[in-house]
């Protein structure tokens, strides 16, 4: 296994996008993608898509070739592979990616995610996306996503010190976030006021807990680490590729508010790239709700079980905090197009590695980690990216 | 790269089985792969499961983690990933477990697939398996699997010499071949009457010309070949795994009677084995319709385009010819399950190359080769395995 490099990087702005088609937001992420990276079409070994439901969404599956033809790339006959693993469908595409450079196998090798979720409407889309969970134990008994996250809010409340108002922070920062990233969903700020005044979604969470349904597309170019300097002056290398499953059913778990994938992928990771949580200057979280990114944070071993709430409140996961979570906004401000999810978080590290994040950058930013979930933990996927 | 090696097959039975569900399914060949491996779960380090539609089928996504889980794997946390593309969902499900073992990163992989294809009416699963053509150019003007491949029959008949009869010759043969397959779909020896007597689908394909709608998984265990006798006496290597893809939609394509992604794919799995075909001793074609196994026979360069017709009239891709063709009963006897089907071919292949497929044993088998086809040839994945 050799080292593996981030060369370059596309994503395009996130929202609901009628003007663009699946096809569209992908060519738009890997021109950028590749233009960021000076590579040209012909060098590319091989691609890998993450995409969770273009089958439900827009009726169309082979989504891998489809990109490698819309990409150009047919006349190249390269291989091309989607996988899915629901809403951790992108840092699975980026494990592959990574998998297949590490192994000597492939060169230069993009790792794309796709999503367009808005071409269907809010039933279609709030039933596809069940299709995350366990649909025979909990889709078909009308469990939704929003709901079977508040069981683990409200478990996690019963439990643990959280108030209402720290969970709402947690919307408030991602928010600030990204109203300072060009290509977020939403680039309002809001206070907890808007929060908790937001209509009920699924006791405890609110409108502003949930993120929201996204059209996007992100992309990343990977070459052996030996390499990486032909093509860019700053390579970010891949320090961990960790991946870990777990009961895709709720029910099933051992408990409910820690996510025990979640734990598992982080251990391996800071394993792998022979770091500790102290190490980390930033990390983008899977905040598809607001508690997600609290146990999030405890999960991945930055705090004690317990302790996310407050510090939240206390602003260590906030820009300029000791911990800056979810730079880009996360999901719930940047958006949250399942299958590109995983990519843009991959993305959003890279720019705040080579100091390119503008009005959000972290200073002095060397090493940063990503952490995408699938369903409510069936599925966890956790990179820790270095320069 | 190491060296890789199959040590454990098991396949469902194929067919409509209704009493079966989509886990049911898998576990069954998952559990009949492990005890043939003699492999303990806990020894499983990572599961790929290659599935074309579920999301359709049976409205669920997030397969790897539900497989992971059934199996019994979600306490170890194991990564367990979905592969989809189409009909050679399998195909890459089994290549993405070999780059996981060959590249050092896993020792013990599943590589698994799946389709629970009867639980939908005719309707649903043919609009579901038009998803792997292009949606928007073919699929909502009307074009349907068998359509398109009718284009690929009526070209093709325009332009080389291949009767009907010939073409119905495939049918007669791949039934011939399942009838000695005790998991085949259909146990019934037909004749070229029996084809050309059947209804009209797309002209000139008829209905014993076509594959048909089947519930099935299989399940194959990797592990590096230096570690292979621990657990089997009969290791089967995998000598070449390559994959292509080319335009999804058929329109776009050079030639439509000429594969591209199979002749590619084919000559880089030959120079990674450093073989040519005359050293393989039978081949598991994509013979979703009688056309394609005419058509892969030749784009996989056992004999010139245009020559496969007679070649099977002749008897030489029978069992008991020079190049026994679909010993399984193909997809067209045996079943197609789409994202089992990758798969199922390895199986077969695995059962010949041990000496172990009983009525259709072809003497002295050394070295036999899979070909998995996605779409109308937008991705196809080819291996060679020998012992």
């Amino acid at each position: 296994m050799r080292d593996v490099a981030v060369i370059g990087i596309g994503c395009t702005p996130f929202g609901e996008k009628w003007g663009s088609s699946f096809r569209d937001l992908f060519v738009q992420a890997g021109t950028m993608a590749l233009e960021d990276a000076g590579v040209a079409g012909e060098e590319i070994g091989a691609m890998y898509v993450g995409n969770m439901s273009a089958g439900r969404f827009i009726e169309q599956e082979h989504v891998g070739a489809l990109i490698a033809d819309y990409a150009g790339l047919a006349t190249a006959h390269i291989p091309s592979t989607r996988v899915e693993a629901a809403c951790a469908s992108g840092g699975l595409s980026f494990r592959q990616a990574f998998i297949a450079v590490a192994s000597g196998l492939e060169e230069i090798v993009v790792a794309a995610g796709v999503e367009k979720m808005t071409d269907v409407g809010t039933g279609v889309s709030v039933d596809a996306l069940a299709g995350a969970a366990d649909r025979e134990w909990e889709g078909f008994v009308g469990a939704t996503f929003p709901g079977l996250y508040a069981m683990i809010a409200t478990d996690y409340m019963n439990r643990y010190p959280l108030t209402r108002e720290q969970l709402a922070q947690v919307a408030v920062k991602n928010h600030y976030n990204g109203a300072r990233n060009p290509i977020a969903q939403f680039s309002q700020e809001i206070t907890i006021e808007t929060v908790l005044s937001s209509s009920l979604v699924a006791d405890p969470l609110r409108l502003f807990d949930c993120s929201p349904i996204t059209d996007g597309a992100a992309a990343v170019v990977l070459a052996p680490l030996e390499r990486a300097r032909e093509y860019t002056d700053t390579p970010v290398r891949v320090l961990a590729s960790a991946q870990a499953s777990d009961t895709i059913a709720l029910h099933d778990r051992r408990d409910i508010s820690t996510l025990d994938a979640t734990v598992a992928a982080g251990k391996r990771a800071f394993e792998m790239a022979q770091l500790s949580p102290r190490d980390i200057d930033l990390v983008e979280v899977h905040d598809c709700f607001t508690i997600a990114e609290i146990c999030a944070i405890e999960d991945l071993g930055f705090c004690r079980k317990g302790e996310a709430g407050r510090l939240t409140e206390e602003g260590v996961t906030a820009l300029g905090g000791d911990l800056p979570v979810n730079t880009s906004g996360g999901l719930k401000a940047c958006g949250h197009p399942v299958g590109a999810t995983g990519i843009k978080q991959v993305c959003e590290v890279v720019q705040q590695l080579r100091g390119e994040a503008g009005r959000r950058q972290v200073d002095g930013a060397r090493i940063g980690m990503t952490h995408n979930v699938g369903g409510t933990g069936a599925t966890v996927a956790v990179h820790i990216l270095g320069v």
